[in-house]
């Protein structure tokens, strides 16, 4: 990765850990109980804080100021972190590591990694409407846009699709294509347009954003799919092989690895075109090829 | 019940179910996935209606337009029934029977169950930001209002004190009434406080509210815990003597039946002592006394 890209990607990376402990309600605010203690560590174990540089990469490419896309930076996070806690429990995907350490349930028990999942799901909510940067006007718009990508008619809708398709012997392109587009595509477009609405963005800028989000959220699924059956489980922090394992329908087991590289491919040439309407674009450039590059 | 009361109960209820018909994702969107079914099946469950009720109620008493509540109303009833429907899973309260009906999670599966409680607690902050007669800064007040009661701060916070305390083999009186306060006193405090903000109300009505609130939270969970000894189960809905078999501490446990209802009664007089410096108290005064000698 180049430097400059490696320096923003960490100060983006950064701001929003740091971000995330100011929020914290174990530090902040002296909530010493078990759902407090779980959140957090759900919250810090981290990845690749994806979502919440992509609201801060747009925040500034939209002529905003990073230091105020604070909030929703991690109001977001929240709201991935907490559908992850979920997906994990016995009852769903049951999975017993999330990034290499114990999943929320294995280290706090059940009820309360459903309770600390719901926790996580209600105060980005709180942080957005108590922001003191932010006007009203502006914490409305992203409430709106948080709540609907995150709801039964974003992504918790692609949740359930996702589970009804296991029950499935057949899953076609066109209900995979919409499964990923609500279950992890919904946070991906949500996260760069929250990062204009931050920053006072036009319609337009906000239409271009979603079509870039549009790809850049397929082609970072199609990867996650094509790491499943390649990636060195160690560096991924999870089991690979999942998929087949549960007879997945999946891009790679519906087209091959080398046509689900290839559509990657092309939604990345797509996004980086996008691009080219906005200026100073350098970053958010080198994060999409880096992000197509991936190996974990 | 007085014919008067029992009028203005039954419109503010019919308003809170025809308000919830118009949310609902299935009829009014036409969502039609098995989470949509839940959320609608378990919200249409019912109940007394008793927090949307309080909202309409305290707009009203603070000059407001009952109608404008249809937003925060249905929002809290929500949040009301996505922690019914969580409380209610196998890995917490564990119970087959909610309203006399089976629970979420028997009707419809665990994983459906969990994810239509998670829908349920991020769609109010949809339907308030949505709203077509509220203002931005009225909008921003009922959700920083509505995220912290439920949050880990508040009604969630509740819950794990609650499942803390079956572990203890000691639990006094300060911690019950901390775990009565957040898991159920909240809720119904936010929604007599939802209702002055909907109204636009002034801060010394908005603490006589939550005073107010305070007394007859308590007095209701007071109540609950008499009636688990004492009703009908066919009157009300789901098995009593829960509390007793699961050697749960109550204040029936820790007072006794007498002093229990005692204590309820003086909560009660307080209260409607504080609805004395409203006008047009009437209906709110009824209600009152009708939850105190409510026998399910």
């Amino acid at each position: 990765m180049e430097k400059q890209l490696k320096d923003k990607l960490y100060e983006y990376a950064s701001n929003t850990e740091s971000w995330l402990k100011e929020y914290s309600l174990q530090n902040n605010l002296g909530l010493a109980d078990t759902v407090a203690e779980a959140m957090d560590y759900s919250l810090e174990a981290g990845g690749k804080r994806i979502r919440p540089v992509l609201v801060q990469a747009f925040c500034k490419i939209c002529g905003g100021d990073e230091k105020n896309a604070a909030a929703p930076a991690c109001a977001l996070e929240m709201i991935h972190t907490f559908s992850l806690i979920h997906d994990d429990l016995p009852c769903m995907d049951d999975d017993d590591l999330r990034r290499g350490k114990p999943s929320c349930h294995k280290k706090f028990g059940e009820a309360c990694a459903v309770l600390a999942g719901d926790a996580l799901a209600i105060r980005p909510f709180q942080i957005i409407a108590d922001d003191k940067e932010l006007s009203a006007e502006v914490k409305v718009k992203l409430i709106s846009e948080l709540s609907f990508s995150s709801g039964a008619q974003g992504m918790i809708g692609g949740q359930i699709i996702d589970m009804e398709n296991e029950e499935r012997d057949n899953v076609d392109e066109a209900n995979l294509r919409r499964m990923y587009a609500l279950k992890t595509g919904m946070l991906i477009k949500t996260a760069c347009v929250m990062g204009c609405i931050t920053a006072g963005a036009d319609e337009k800028q906000i239409e271009a954003a979603k079509e870039y989000a549009h790809c850049l959220g397929l082609a970072f699924q199609i990867i996650d799919d094509i790491l499943d059956v390649t990636a060195d489980e160690a560096k991924l922090g999870k089991p690979t092989g999942s998929d087949s394992a549960e007879n997945k329908t999946t891009f790679v087991t519906l087209f091959g690895i080398e046509s689900a590289r290839n559509e990657a491919q092309k939604l990345t040439e797509k996004a980086l075109e996008i691009l080219n309407g906005f200026d100073n674009n350098e970053f958010l450039k080198g994060l999409t090829k880096y992000l197509l590059e991936r190996d974990y």
